[in-house]
């Protein structure tokens, strides 16, 4: 398994682009294309300018949206990952 | 529903364009168009420097108003979202 | 009426290319032009990182002036108006 | 009159180009050009990150050398105004 | 042997490209291709703002996933190596 | 005489170019050339974030070795001057 | 001789393309190529946005590496003499 750093979270995207109504459905522009993946493992947290560690709000298990370009793909154990900042997650999907 | 991380709001682009006297009309212009949009979910707030967690001015149920190519676009249940940060925010509408 | 977030006011410009001695007159140079407004609304003021609302040192009612191409402009109720940041300020009309 | 808002000043160029021995004598080279100015006005001083305000550095009365380049003109009450930040300026003629 | 400075941190890269199952594989993507590498040396840590220094995440000895195209690559008695800031490193190996 | 604001000091250029061996030569090469001359006025410091005004660790009478193309060339009384930030000093020369 | 200012220093280039196994050897790649170096002169250390100096993490007769495009070179007393910020170094040389 791979365990992030920082502020950074480990995703698996959802193949959502034929979810229906109920789902998540990407619209087609010339905007960047938000993503929807779970989360595998959150890093411990940002290290502000003052020291203090500052836990994520994202935690192992959530369904987030990210911008499709945002990231780095990673192939670990034959699983297709992305490395995330929390910065780059949209929000999370609930309910 | 899209929850929003730190500093970010969900909006529903209302349409404005064809709105009288009383609504917002949005010029016609080389500039940046500002749009018009319900808020349907805000973030926790802004995270400082210091590790202080700083409450949105925004609050669920505004109008606020936005930079047109501000936010990224994405379809939730079969709603047409926006997600801004409260930075991306010109005004609140009232009244 | 628009109410503004942060550090951002709303104005109203002023026609003050045809203005005699005594007002304001704008020079036809390739600089930025400076533009005078009245001042109609003021936002709470801006958050320092360490969490502090500093006011804004501008009031309603105070005529600004501002760089021609600072801002976005709005039409709200039949009013043009248009959005500033204080620090696309440049100074305040006074006497 | 104009009141600039920060850390702003107000100044009203100088005609220094003509001047003998004594005066100032800008340099024709292909850097940028400075210019002299008295300083007619200045602003509250600049809030630093932790609110506090610190009085600029630069009086009513002085004489200043900036970048020909910085700053913005205006014209008020049919004279040719420049308003720039402290930061634009280069120093201070004495003597 | 090379001694690293701040948040820096000296590795050797993993032959990974041909591991099976159960090891890293590399995408073949027009992205930034991440590389597995193993730590050989880590700085004393970060300098804060406020002067405190951070420890790094990374220990000697972990096996860390980064940019392909981050870091600066060094021979140091014959071998190849490369030096990385922390912010490079995307994650850690486990398992 | 002109006095220089914040982090600045006032130069005045050495003939360096012809000096032997105990004095700077300067390389003829595709980098930036470095300078030296003689600090002729110092300004009260560089002020923090927090408000501290932090003392220049440059002393009038210094000679100080500076980027070729870093400054801004002024004539006073005759004198062809330079304004430099502290920043773009390289290094005192001594003995 | 010449006193670096800050969180600057000056190196001494050593002739390290040569060096057999137990040297250094630089690879011969596009990427930026390290050099090495010998430390004659440190500056007093980086003042933080506190107040505080911060020594620096080298030491005269330290052996460094940095990016070969890094720094400025200047002729001093006959020597050619490099002037780094210790941020462009990427190590100490050990044992």
């Amino acid at each position: 398994m791979l365990k992030p750093l920082g502020d950074r979270i480990v995703v698996k995207a959802v193949e959502a682009e034929t979810t229906t109504a109920g789902g998540i459905l990407l619209p087609d522009t010339a905007k960047e294309k938000p993503q929807t993946a779970e989360v595998l493992a959150v890093g411990p947290g940002k290290t502000l300018d003052n020291g203090t560690v500052v836990a994520l709000e994202i935690a192992v298990g959530d369904k987030v949206v990210y911008g499709k370009y945002s990231g780095t793909e990673i192939k670990v154990d034959g699983q297709e990952l992305i490395i995330l900042r929390q910065d780059d997650v949209l929000g999370i999907v609930e309910g």
